[in-house]
């Protein structure tokens, strides 16, 4: 755009995928929303509804957020690619704070006590299962929802300082970014389907200690949430859709070519398929 | 091998992931023998027990084969397209006939009444539900695992009879084969995806109806069927890891190269990304 051409555009088959994948991220919150507000007596900072902080934070911050920011490379094809890095590095970012605000404040369910002030603002996420587990008496980390989720935090916040590390700070050699890359893209996507099925999984535990009695009668709130788990496999297939399309990959900039061959050079003599 | 030449062989890095993950799948099968055996009772094909066939099953074909299906043109990476291609659809189609046999039989809990003996044979997989829910007076398909394990076994019966009709059959031109081989890529690791995440709802749903209030406490039938759910996510993994790898990837003989040269020349001329 910068030299008079027509701006490029983006193939007509992705713009319209990426908006169904908006559409569906904002249906995912609403639906979340419905349900909470209208089923679960709506979400407080503090008990007993603090709870109903965490499915809230975790469909906005692990699904949606996350979802986004894998698309940005696809979304924003012809922009920079330090500019769409530090983008797609940003959402990841924001998503990881979103599930994790306040573990510090009496996460883990031992924090030293704080003023409800500092309480108000910073328990969400993750942090809410524990506070609210703590407040009701409830052990932790017994469920395969807790073990789903807790890895598949805990990997997330791994993979997102190794991609900082390796890709956004000057240090790594484009031959060892080159390398990295794949396997970056690979549990990127790993850990996005593992976020879902979490969710999936907690929506399931959430019905059966709510609702056990009456799920099996089609009752509208068991519905519902049956219907959130639909959309968040939808808003999965559809990201993931967009994601492996190899025609819609981000065309690499002129420059970047130029990069890349020297990457092939520097590396053509070292033995193929070295993986460790 | 046929002329004399040294026999291929696989990267070294494939092998060794293969091998993890066959030591995976068995270790999948012997861990819900295990739970099922050591704490409910066991597998029976007549009430009560039958309803245990229908996890075993699962584990078996929509998991292990379906997951050993998509592993063959990495493993008989050497061997003809055409005999690589009806392995592929011989394990996914017992895979769905594990999932499937006896829906006829009692399936959707109305079937026609019929002798124990053939119902010994025949009543297994998403038939064994139906059938253990009938004789409960348990209502059919309202949790969020069965709308997942429905649309997954209808879906993934969908995608084995389309890959027939697009590649087992002639009658596809190359082009339309081409056009429709990356989508087939796609759903089939997609459905292998979900065919997990439903897999793990039944263990939540299994778990918080026979054991919900000892859950919480760690007894050992929780840890064991957590750690099947991990053992799931990770046989996913571990699967997902060797199809996505591009150097891993089944290189074409020397008369498919051919081929496909033929068949960029005939749709060269065709407008590119068009997509229905």
């Amino acid at each position: 755009a910068m030299d008079g051409a027509p701006p490029p555009t983006s193939p007509t088959g992705l713009s319209a995928y990426v908006a169904v994948s908006q559409l569906l991220g904002l249906t995912l919150l609403a639906t979340t929303g419905a349900w909470l507000g209208r089923y679960r007596g709506g979400v407080a900072w503090h008990s007993p509804l603090q709870f109903n902080v965490h499915p809230l934070c975790m469909v906005l911050g692990m699904v949606f957020l996350q979802g986004d920011a894998l698309l940005v490379y696809r979304v924003f094809r012809h922009e920079a690619k330090r500019s769409t890095k530090v983008l797609h590095a940003l959402l990841h970012g924001l998503a990881l704070a979103i599930a994790l605000v306040g573990e510090r404040q009496g996460g883990m369910g031992r924090g030293a006590g704080s003023g409800p002030h500092s309480n108000q603002l910073l328990s969400a996420g993750i942090a809410a299962v524990f506070e609210s587990h703590r407040a009701k008496g409830i052990p932790d980390m017994y469920s395969l929802h807790s073990w789903c989720g807790m890895a598949t935090f805990v990997l997330y916040l791994l993979q997102w300082l190794l991609g900082c590390g390796f890709f956004l700070f000057p240090g790594a050699s484009s031959s060892l970014r080159g390398r990295y890359k794949p396997q970056h893209v690979f549990f990127g996507i790993a850990l996005f389907a593992l976020s879902i099925a979490s969710c999936l999984l907690g929506i399931t535990e959430m019905l059966l200690f709510n609702i056990r009695d009456s799920y099996s009668q089609f009752v509208p709130e068991g519905v519902l949430a049956n219907t959130l788990g639909v959309l968040l496999l939808a808003f999965g297939l559809v990201v993931g859709y967009v994601l492996t399309r190899d025609e819609w990959k981000r065309p690499p900039l002129a420059e970047e070519l130029a990069l890349s061959m020297d990457f092939k050079t520097l590396t053509e003599g070292e033995s193929p398929g070295g993986s460790s």
